[in-house]
């Protein structure tokens, strides 16, 4: 408890300090002058009008209550790689910018925007531009290389949640038809930051308490391949969240919402949540063990994330850190959230529980072993179709480890018995045995059938 | 603002004026007397015990502190085609229908009962038996023409939401198991007229505030056909009304629903609301450039709906206006639609989207055509089977269009990425190969498989 | 309301009886002290520092204030076979359990656990063990037989939801790696009982409103093979509880929660509560006319089920009672079911309603009896491969009962047209169409493909 107050006053100090004497330029501190300026006025009034649902939420934000107007994020200097051209409002002399980077929110919530920077989520978009599988998959693929409409794939799809390099038009804003916009997690912007805070703190109230909530992560972490809303409410926390959630306490503090403000965690709880002793992160992968997204898991060996500092460095998309982690390494991270169990859970129940599930990853990476030997044999032996997607064996192998295997091993880890089962194990015993008559059919016929 | 409240006032005073001299027969008015008639309360006291459910929604209805009883609703003259043919209750010269149409709904809510029968939603029922592909896929494919079972696929399954042609037995009751009781929106009553208002506002409350929540649309607009409400909570839309919605104020009346009452919309917002200087409808078309349903995606040209009035006129199920949307074109439609957007979204955000998502829409299209093509050709060349539902090109034929070709659509005009992308062009992209391969096999062998 | 009133009187008397003269062999009475003992305060003030979400939930039950401490569940003689051999706290001649039984809960709570082992809930645990068929699943085709990892389907997956035979070390914990914890319906303890209350009523608040609530039961009824929370989200009830169900009342004394408590009902609604004249019922198998689950579905003759006290008996694992149902038979069970229903649905609209819902049970029979058939010939033949996850036919017809056969027939019970329909029998008469392509293929060419 006293703990919990020491930290809650420290926060609160570093607010005050940071506003008074950090590298934010502030004009004004929060003490003695929360007015707005003429022109911030003037953006209020006119989009009052114009725009009723930005202004509205932005009235009942804690920006707003602190003084923290539209010109403090969205003006920019005239020569800004962000601006656009034309003065806003006309004739002001005040230029803006459509898009508000991560370098903007940093001017006030610098700690923040590091340890998302140095975590998985940073290379959402940048990574996805990196490889030449998936730029295939959209474009040519999908696409069809259509001269036309090849984008849309990536625009509707892919780029919603991971995120694009934005880029601006003579004017200043970002060109349609390619992706923007979008509430993808890794925009990389002109000005060489990376990464995006209004996925999860929507837009224009920037909630803390809504991140919170399991929806903050429900719009992007679903699906066939990593479904990790469905995989929460299948779980007995999610559970207690669907029957009670609406009734417990959202807006502790940073750093002291923990037990009994709620009685079953939630993704931010886990990956984010200043439990006990631990400290709340923006760097969703520091308390992870495994890298399950991977087509065979390895343990993250690999530190801290590294693809939106190299884009900053050198405006290059990279791959980057596919074993980001803790980078005190994966035992460190599993002890971390070791951590947040055992708030509620015996230390036996907490050590039971992931014996099991990493027994689960290892059994996905027992079948997956077989199958990449199976396709790398096929590879070496010409037995491979040249598009992947017209070969039975290929968009098996796809499905085996990026589909059914993802959510066999992400269901055991979070405690979702139908996806560590039926949406998993349970498949990809089909999937491997489907692989194996192909795999015997080729090798016996030296032929694709 | 003030607008609004211009709204609002011509509003009631439209209440006020049909009440008084509309051509809606009511014997009291609602300012002198609410009171119920000796009848009107022995079904309420009766029923009470009887059907506790019924009437304690009715209770805490709007109707029944308008004084609208159970007979303003359901009594019928003795020769009504609605009626039940024993005096109900017993020996009380009184006549009840256990069905009420829209025609009975109309007699107070004629706008939107009209309104509704200009929308694509009327011709849900009739239409469904105006085809033969459906009537054969309902009876024959899944019924197996089973003397006594064949009709439970479309009882239990397609007329649930779709509706049908409500038949009465002898005693005017209707006919058991064959598809009554349901909710479906498109039924066709004895009376004539067609649709469901309880669809959406649930018996016995007819709740407005009901009807603005997205689980209203739910149980009809799911799964894998057009997952609507999946699409919705994929969205940042439901992500910020799972996050919150359960605060906002659902209960502002009618055309004065809109920011700051919440926060994100929902169905009814988009396709309904009077946001802005947008008028409330019924019509659900009114706002919709495609018709993304159909085999090949084509703007709604056709003007209003037609099956309902149709059907009032002739009796004749028929197959409806398959184009019907805004009677001043899909432009007209879009411009609509883009109002609601632009309550919170600029209009460089709001073209952005809709350029991407037509694109999305032709690019679904540009796949139709292939897949339409060697459809055709096959059929030319007899390479078809006559049973379609044992021919594996067919198979993947429909579920291109039927199922991940919707979702593809509908994915990218409602902003959900994973129905755009994973559910929608992965797999379409998927299935055109498989029919290539299928195609060229059939094209070199002149032979089915 | 009388009855009402008489009832829940006799619900506080039984608790009076049984708390002071009954065989629960109590040391106080709650009239005169509720305070705890000093060694029951010692638990509370360690544990409420090293796992106070545990300590948090307690303190807001109904147990807690009742005066049932930690040592009223845990406590267990030295000598117990649940004990763990250390003394706990050290030194104090204490014993603990980390196991919680169903008999400890029935010290106090017998009738509902009486029930709960009559119901095919009970045999959830053991019966999985009980049968060849599947432990082959878990530990031969999903295990691989992998003398580190066959535990893990198994552990992460079935055992979550069904339970297990749960062992204990040494040293009195539960054997890491084997399926504990779990929440599965039916572990079996060491102590012969049989069960798991938590799996409803979440420790470490046991909460009633929690169970009454469709997220109950969501997270073990769900996904492709019973996707009953699916069903209801489809379902008229669901989309009612949905758009206002956290308004509704869930706190009512037991035998009392009604009609107005709630406009819709929940999964406990129908199958357990005490709605009109019904009692409340622990066993969830008592109104159900048919077993839906099963390959063929039958009636449910077989009374009540039996395996939970073959297991205390005898400490066998048996199949349980595949007919357990309502002993007055299935008649009876459809009457009292129907009974919920017209609480807010007239007799003709309940009746008519499960008219189609048989009909599409017996249509799916129809269907399942072409498919066993040809199973059983091309069985009959040796035109079965050995390994059935590697037979195509074997595959189908699998999926056939398993999955989309359990979701039509349970789709259309539970009024879910989704289900019912495209989930189920829309992909079942697809599934026979393959299975007669196979056999068909087999019975001529008389070799497997």
């Amino acid at each position: 408890m006293l703990k919990k107050l020491v930290l809650a006053l420290t926060c609160f100090a570093a607010i005050a300090y940071a506003d008074s004497v950090g590298n934010i330029n502030l004009t004004k501190t929060m003490k003695v002058d929360r007015s707005l300026s003429p022109l911030a006025k003037q953006c209020v009034e006119c989009h009052a009008d114009k725009t009723p649902g930005i202004v509205n939420d932005w009235k009942s934000s804690r920006h707003a209550h602190a003084g923290v107007s539209c010109l403090d994020c969205h003006a920019v200097p005239a020569d800004s790689p962000m601006a656009i051209k034309k003065e806003h409002p006309k004739d002001s002399g005040n230029h803006v910018s459509i898009l508000v980077s991560p370098k903007t929110c940093a001017k006030c919530h610098s700690k923040e925007v590091e340890e998302f920077q140095q975590s998985g989520h940073a290379r959402g978009g940048v990574q996805m531009f990196a490889k030449k599988g998936m730029i295939d998959l959209m474009y040519h693929y999908e696409g069809r290389d259509h001269p036309d409409l090849k984008d849309s794939p990536s625009a509707t799809g892919c780029i919603q949640c991971h995120g694009m390099e934005i880029k601006l038009d003579k004017e200043g804003y970002p060109v349609p038809g390619k992706g923007w916009p979008n509430y993808g997690i890794g925009n990389a912007y002109p000005d060489g930051s990376v990464g995006s805070c209004k996925s999860c703190h929507s837009s224009h109230t920037f909630d803390m308490t809504e991140a919170r909530k399991p929806s903050a992560c429900a719009s992007c972490h679903l699906g066939p391949d990593h479904p990790n809303i469905e995989i929460y409410n299948n779980s007995m926390h999610g559970k207690i969240f669907n029957a009670e959630g609406n009734k417990w306490k959202w807006d502790s503090a940073p750093d002291t919402w923990d037990v009994p403000d709620y009685r079953a965690p939630t993704c931010a709880t886990c990956h984010m949540s200043g439990i006990g002793d631990l400290n709340t992160t923006h760097n969703v992968s520091l308390r992870l063990k495994w890298n399950l997204w991977a087509p065979h898991s390895k343990q993250r060996t690999g530190g801290f994330e590294t693809a939106a500092f190299e884009y900053a460095k050198s405006g290059k998309m990279t791959a980057g850190n596919v074993l980001a982690g803790n980078p005190k390494g994966p035992e460190a991270a599993r002890t971390e959230m070791k951590q947040v169990c055992k708030s509620c859970h015996s230390t036996k129940s907490t050590d039971s529980f992931f014996v099991s599930a990493d027994m689960h990853v290892e059994l996905y990476n027992n079948y997956h072993t077989d199958a990449k030997k199976m396709l790398d044999d096929l590879k070496a032996k010409g037995l491979l179709k040249a598009d992947e997607w017209a070969d039975e064996f290929q968009r098996i192998y796809y499905h085996l480890w990026h589909h059914e295997g993802r959510r066999m091993r992400m269901g055991a880890v979070m405690g979702a018995p139908d996806y560590a089962h039926w949406h998993g194990v349970f498949e990809v015993q089909q999937d491997i045995r489907k692989l194996q008559d192909i795999y015997d059919a080729r090798i016996k016929s030296g032929k694709i059938e």
